[in-house]
């Protein structure tokens, strides 16, 4: 099931502000989706995702199906019981993580053959076996199977004919997905892929067949791969508002807090990325006046939160009012780079609820500005405000 | 600043019910108090403490020494800010790791010479410098500077006339702690820590020294550093209720559920240990039946939480209505099986939370017991229970 609304359009750009209906909630977009590879969003509790307004998390197919296994997902009904999220969930298609296991697998039309990183056994997956998978998951939108194009292999960047060949193969695979989605009766939504790497005119084919299959909703893979970021800010320009417009449209894998507001700009609807955990763990905190690194030396006496503006539990504590407001509940800096030094956990607890609320606070922030017909003021002043400096 | 008040004691054994006092808010006693040895509980959540009911935690002299360094307390007016916190603290005295460094440091009538683990720097701890360092943290139990004397060296038992040499250094060391105590004008507690080895004469001898000093509370120190079970029972049934009644009796690293539940009959008030959280990141989780491995392949698949009559947030989610009451709210420990597997982080901050919950829990109910003159009864139970097996 899926039903998606627009309630808002922008005059200035081609943003949307949306409400998606799923089996297991709705979700306001634009929306900025926190990635949960192995069944836990890394370092945060449930109930702090629930906290920050996570309306709907990522799980990884690949790494699910690597463990605990699909007997276990079959004994909790799927992956929300296990992992005790009970909001809507979205699962990658296997594919990406499959094509980068490298000189480990073997892709052909059929599907890839590959030995398990875990135990070594020898596994294959198909169209037919990621819906099969998916649907154990019982994810509330569902990918169809698709090879990631690369942007280059070993220095040889991928060309045209190589590129077409490797979109083509995803576009019969996604007939394949859809035929076998169907025929297991899976009740929620699966969601297409536009593939095509950097080319436009490959882009445009892939869309247009997808289009044509009637997904609900339509994905923009192959970007965020390794490209400079003039051609993936041209892949952005050239695809999503070219979706129908009825219909979400999700943009894979990106970005940072700048891209997220350029794809709502270019009509995307859903994003993910690793980047606000990953940085989190590596020490490097977005704010609203630019990124901040917790590692540096000056912050060791500094008393301030994070970003004195922000309400996570971070930043503000229990009591969520901000450090701009009054508010002393949160963690100074010096705490959280004391922290970071001795190597204790708290440290990445903690920056890791701060990066997911910013990201889900900028989302909230867009959809705010969509809502009053301000998105343009509102992207001007979030570019300037990055570009200040922490 | 602290005042003890006994509410009731026990008719079968030397148990007590007690309130403590201190400068940050009032701790009923008998006690068990989370270690925060960095600034932090491994893995905890300030509020997550504060949610299981902890009103007392531990800091490390030594370590909050090294990093983030006295420049960064005092700049926080103490650890309370800093780490958050803001009921009771205790802290060490130093003296444990000073004396772990092994041949690192030097240790004399004066003090301790050792050279940083962090940097390297040529450093001395003393009496007056543990004072000195506590009164900057401003603990509200700050402990006087001791030698822990070891149960053996190198294969060789400490014989008694080193226990009584080491013991009576402490002795000294108390009188020049309480000394500087005093001149530094600091304006908590400080106990004294009695020493002595696994000789009861020596204990006695300084236990009687320490009384006549009037310390407001009292530890008993060098137990649990490797001595056999017995010998550790034999001092934990000689010394503990010898100590002033009308006092805060506090026995320093001890120890599993079944020492504290004998260590409140011997009458102890307070404990502290590493073992609920260092045994959670290692899979170990306590249960009312007995401990649980949870790498065990049996819980693969099991949807029970770790202990169906815990109303931890690991067992009961955020509802607190425990398994056994119908709650289903807590994570399985096929979940948690899995998350350790995975090496996700999200498995010790689980699992830290259930045996700190654990250990708050059952001297919660070893308090109720004591209120209610049913502690004999009590205790016989909760040994039949936890041998009964998970």
């Amino acid at each position: 099931m899926l039903k998606f609304e627009i309630l808002a359009t922008d005059t200035s750009s081609h943003a949307r502000r949306g409400k998606l209906t799923l089996n297991h909630g709705v979700v306001q977009t634009p929306i900025f989706m926190p990635v949960g590879t192995y069944g836990t969003v890394k370092g945060v509790m449930p109930r702090s995702l629930r906290e920050m307004g996570a309306q709907i998390i990522l799980g990884n197919t690949f790494h699910l199906w690597m463990r605990p296994g699909l007997d276990v997902m079959q004994s909790f009904g799927g992956l929300h019981g296990f992992e005790q999220w009970d909001k809507p969930i979205l699962t990658d298609s296997g594919g990406f993580q499959v094509w980068s296991l490298g000189s480990m697998r073997k892709i052909t039309e059929e599907g890839v053959h590959f030995a398990s990183p875990v135990n070594g056994d020898k596994l294959f997956m198909s169209p037919e076996v990621s819906m099969q998978i998916q649907t154990t998951l019982n994810s509330d939108i569902v990918m169809q199977l698709d090879e990631c194009t690369p942007y280059e292999t070993n220095g040889h960047k991928t060309t045209e004919a190589e590129a077409r060949k490797s979109m083509e193969m995803s576009r019969r695979w996604a007939v394949r997905s859809k035929n076998e989605f169907e025929r297991l009766g899976n009740p929620n939504a699966l969601f297409g892929i536009v593939q095509g790497g950097m080319y436009k005119n490959l882009r445009q084919e892939s869309l247009e067949a997808l289009v044509e299959m009637d997904f609900p909703g339509y994905a923009v893979g192959g970007v965020s791969v390794g490209e400079p970021k003039d051609e993936m800010l041209d892949i952005m320009a050239h695809t999503p508002h070219r979706l129908p417009a009825h219909k979400p449209r999700y943009l894979m894998g990106v970005g940072t807090p700048e891209d997220l507001v350029e794809g709502v700009a270019q009509g995307v609807d859903m994003f993910d990325c690793v980047m606000p955990t990953r940085n989190a763990r590596n020490g490097t905190l977005f704010t609203r006046y630019g990124d901040l690194k917790i590692r540096n030396a000056r912050h060791k006496t500094d008393h301030q939160p994070l970003d004195p503006s922000c309400t996570c539990h971070a930043c503000a504590g229990t009591e969520g009012v901000s450090w701009n407001d009054g508010g002393r509940g949160g963690f100074s800096r010096a705490y959280l780079h004391h922290l970071d030094r001795c190597g204790e956990m708290l440290g990445p607890m903690l920056t890791t609820i701060h990066n997911l609320h910013y990201y889900l606070n900028l989302m909230r922030e867009v959809r705010e500005a969509l809502d009053a017909g301000q998105f343009g003021a509102f992207r001007a002043r979030f570019k300037a405000e990055r570009a200040r400096g922490v």
